[in-house]
């Protein structure tokens, strides 16, 4: 690996997922963001007035005088990360695609096209090569829902050491989850909302995705029942969710807690920049996880979890908590690409 | 019934629910409160100046002067309200009920006393006739956990018309069952707590002996499992539940719903005047029930209910919501006594 | 006055003010709504599915199918409230004016008009007269900002037995001022934003206009200035204000607060349905006023007033609270409304 | 300056802003906590035992078996960080003095001791050679209150360019503020709580013993009124103070924000390890600064300031903001440290 940074642009870079790409790019060792793109309405001007920028660190110097372009395939970036909005990033997504950029999603359009991969990368960096059966130029591969990767990271030692029969999960979610305006103050404020559009029938699929075999062609999904129901909360940041499970073979607590505290995989064993060093952190004390203590926890990248405990009506439950920005959202597409650098998808663009 | 109002006194009475109990016995037409009794450190007082006053109406000019008493059996109210801390309330109310009095209590000590009712008026009124079997001069008929009355409320018209065969719980609970000072802002705020001490098994165990029949000398509780798991959340009033059910017969949730939604029990036959005409409200929009909206519906003492759908690992789940310190502490425990009140248990004192 | 009531309507319906309009007119003694209007993407709409409800009480099912009207001079109710967005208002109410309707205004555009009234029915009751002098057919009268009408019904006591040089006013408001959806739940949870677009502007002028004298054609304006610094917090309802006062003769905290205690004016003498019995509400704990414990009193339409006391620069400071969207927006719009109809203004439409 | 870190010893290490200091501390150049002492309750335990650990970042190891201390003058470290509360901070901070030690404490007691130093290194670091008046064999050196801090800050620039003739501030501080547990989160939530015991009189005199000048045996107060009017608001870190100002000499905004942008004092000079490198930093958009936006720059320890206008009863006004536990607790008393170990207050111990 030479010194010279692989340039990347940012899609749909004004809005808060964008936001969040650029902060945790600022200084990354492998990626310079060279082109920030973002609807037409944004395009043309310089970043810092296009944006109303919601991030707590202060925007570096080096951006604000970026002009925003158009979300058209004629960026000098090949390797571009969208943030974009569902409405808009299925059509664009493939336009670049075709243009031979590889595009590096967090939008959920293209996470159930059987030849896109839909990557965790400690979970299934074998999925990885699924591009290869993509007949555009270039390359598309996602990264789940944000609600969704905390839960799968949990379940997949589970999966791999005991099998799974069944997972039941409540959730309670931030409200940086929504988007920036997101919930009105006057909804959400001394409130729970018990209803998150589609955020249901993510969850009970998309980690049977993440969770199956790659096969020649696509992927086989993993094949066990998943219940959702997702509430949203008065958090900023961070998804608390309670979870359940049947195991295929029995278990005990300390054996479990054993193996999640030992987890490592493949970003952890690559020393990937953005990698956690623990992707599970596991708290034994009664009242941990909590969104405002653990958040933050390995940079924003682990799933923190606590409570494990024999249940009356399933084997197991227990609590876990990621952040839902971070490892759900920009942080999690990152590592994505720096799994793909790594092994060497993003060689001679 | 004659138009003397029979005097009554509150245990405990400086604390939250005790506040709530003279909110809403201010005005009643059946009780007067005549006595308001503390700790120690409260005695001898003047009610206004013992009090941290956090309700949100007033406190009425009539109890402002009133002088705190002893926690002593030495009141003229025969018919004591307990909203005493369950570190005291044990050894006070036993002591009250050896005394001849009526004792109407929210703390959980005596609720699994087998001779002791455990009521939600709507649900078991049969049960009242328990407390002939005790072996006071008094009573004691306690109320249950905040938490578990809109979920039993909720699981009645099922249980009957059904069966039950298990039950798993979420729950997304209000600050203001913690008590006050209860939760530091420094704790909630922002935040998930997803442990709250004593409340998962107050959950899995307080329904079925309320769901059961009452047997000569005591209850036989209801033959089935439940599953509990308490959150914590930045909520000041109302608690949230995700349940799941398995039925033993078949349904649709049209018929569930048109039960839920012409629900009446006792206390509406009765008219009792703190019962809600409507004990059970469902809402068809699919993100209510909410605190926010929904708290004060029929003046805090009725179970919103929405979402009901099939699950994939249970029959059904929906959403219920109730108010915490109406319908979950002191209103539900006037209701108490207005229905022994109407059945003549509080005749002669 | 014989009993049948007069018809109005509301202009701007869906909006959170225009459904504060349709909770506290519901039952009202006088007026009763009878058509609901709003812009043209909710007209021709049953009212339940144009609005999103945020109110905490129901929508009375009266409304629910009446069928939004565009709005437009065809109303058949000629007294019209207007809650409708600044962008819009200005014409919308010229145009009503000009066609025979009472217009009773919630809206900034025409309250500098020299011959439209600013209103607060207890402080310049006597303005009213100034809308015979208007052009139109009809007539418009203007209701204040909401930070304007505390801080205002607060002085008036001040500005007429000592007299005022100079006024210094901090305010903490409530999110409920911005409208709906107004601020994201990202911008102002755990946080304070010290800045609102044209707010101070309205509070340093509207007070003098308020307080000003009736003269033939039009308003002399009080001769003090104020200084205003605006704040919003995350408080649901309510606006809290620090004031500073200085007063032309020299006088002692317990006779202010003996003054404002037994505030009382031509609405509590007409005995007007919004009016409050206590216009001014004066609290000795020093912690009080707060937005929680008090923004509900008499209904929401007092100003609640605490920690009366001398300071180092001005003559005195004090603590003000109010209702923003209550007694600072529909309710005392509504007062407006019954101040004219008990002065005959409502006569012969 | 040799590579051996100088042993310190915190007191009081057990409440919010000890483990704040055991927070900033733990990697610190110049300085290793060597003891942790708090109240015989804690004393004799592990600290990982003793402490209900709220910080955002983990506990370190290090410090998590360490046995607490008494607060007695048997420490080996000679350089204490006092985190007392006021209850008892004044008696222990003495006898430490008086048996040698150097006491730099962020408690109330000892500020307006004559021979004590109420020191902001960037303001009045020519004050500490107070110190050497002491009849201690030891010193004793306080940092000012948390509101104080930020506003005496943003004041010394225009003191000493243009001369202060009175000061006007209204405060909305944060909950961490009232240490923990502090404010119940019943009381916080969805409210403003006008006054805070004690903190308007600290704001109307600290900031004038801070900007006086020191003479032989003590300090002149610097000669101008302040008025202030405290409040607590929803918010978690940071204080925002709307403030006036009237100068001696006349001058325009620019020119003022030109001498806040280009402020730098002594610990900058010496490039202390925890000094900002912006004392001051000032925001040109309108609505800022902001708690939740503006804390964390320069690590916590600027202050931001923001809307700085002419205003119609002073010459100007602005908003600022500061973290009130790190500039305005732990991180401000730190500072100190620095500056005395730069001064050599801290050799020979």
């Amino acid at each position: 690996m030479n010194n010279e940074k692989i340039s990347v642009a940012i899609l749909g870079a004004t809005g808060s997922v964008g936001q969040k790409f650029i902060e945790l790019l600022s200084d990354h060792p492998w990626f310079e963001i060279i082109e920030l793109a973002a609807s037409d309405r944004s395009a043309g001007k310089k970043y810092s007035e296009a944006v109303n920028w919601i991030m707590t660190t202060p925007l570096k110097e080096k951006y604000k005088n970026m002009i925003v372009q158009k979300c058209e395939p004629e960026l000098k970036a090949k390797v571009v990360f969208s943030a974009l909005d569902s409405s808009v990033a299925g059509e664009i997504e493939s336009t670049f695609a075709e243009n031979g950029y590889i595009v590096i999603s967090n939008a959920r359009n293209h996470r159930f096209d059987s030849d896109v991969p839909l990557m965790i990368p400690e979970v299934n960096y074998d999925h990885l090569k699924l591009i290869r059966k993509q007949k555009h130029k270039g390359a598309i591969v996602t990264n789940p829902n944000c609600s969704t990767i905390g839960l799968t990271l949990a379940l997949k030692p589970l999966y791999d050491n005991f099998g799974i029969d069944a997972v039941n999960v409540v959730t309670m979610q931030a409200v940086s989850g929504a988007g920036y305006p997101g919930l009105s103050s006057m909804d959400i404020y001394d409130n729970v909302i018990p209803f998150i559009s589609g955020e249901e029938k993510k969850m009970e699929s998309e980690p049977l995705k993440i969770l199956g075999s790659a096969k020649d062609n696509s992927i086989e999904n993993a094949a066990f029942k998943i219940s959702a129901q997702c509430n949203r909360v008065a958090v900023i940041d961070g998804h608390t969710e309670c979870v359940q499970v049947n195991l295929k073979s029995k278990t005990k607590p300390e054996e479990i807690i054993n193996i999640w505290q030992n987890y490592k995989s493949i970003p952890q064993h690559l020393n990937l920049p953005t990698a956690p060093e623990r992707p599970i952190v596991y708290f034994y004390e009664e009242k941990y996880p909590q969104p405002k203590l653990h958040r933050n926890i390995e940079k924003g990248m682990a799933v923190s979890i606590g409570r494990l405990r024999e249940d009356p009506l399933f084997d197991f439950k227990f609590v876990i908590h990621s952040h839902n920005t971070v490892r759900g959202a920009a942080g999690g597409t990152i590592l994505i690409a720096e799994l793909m650098k790594a092994h060497g998808y993003l060689d001679n663009l």
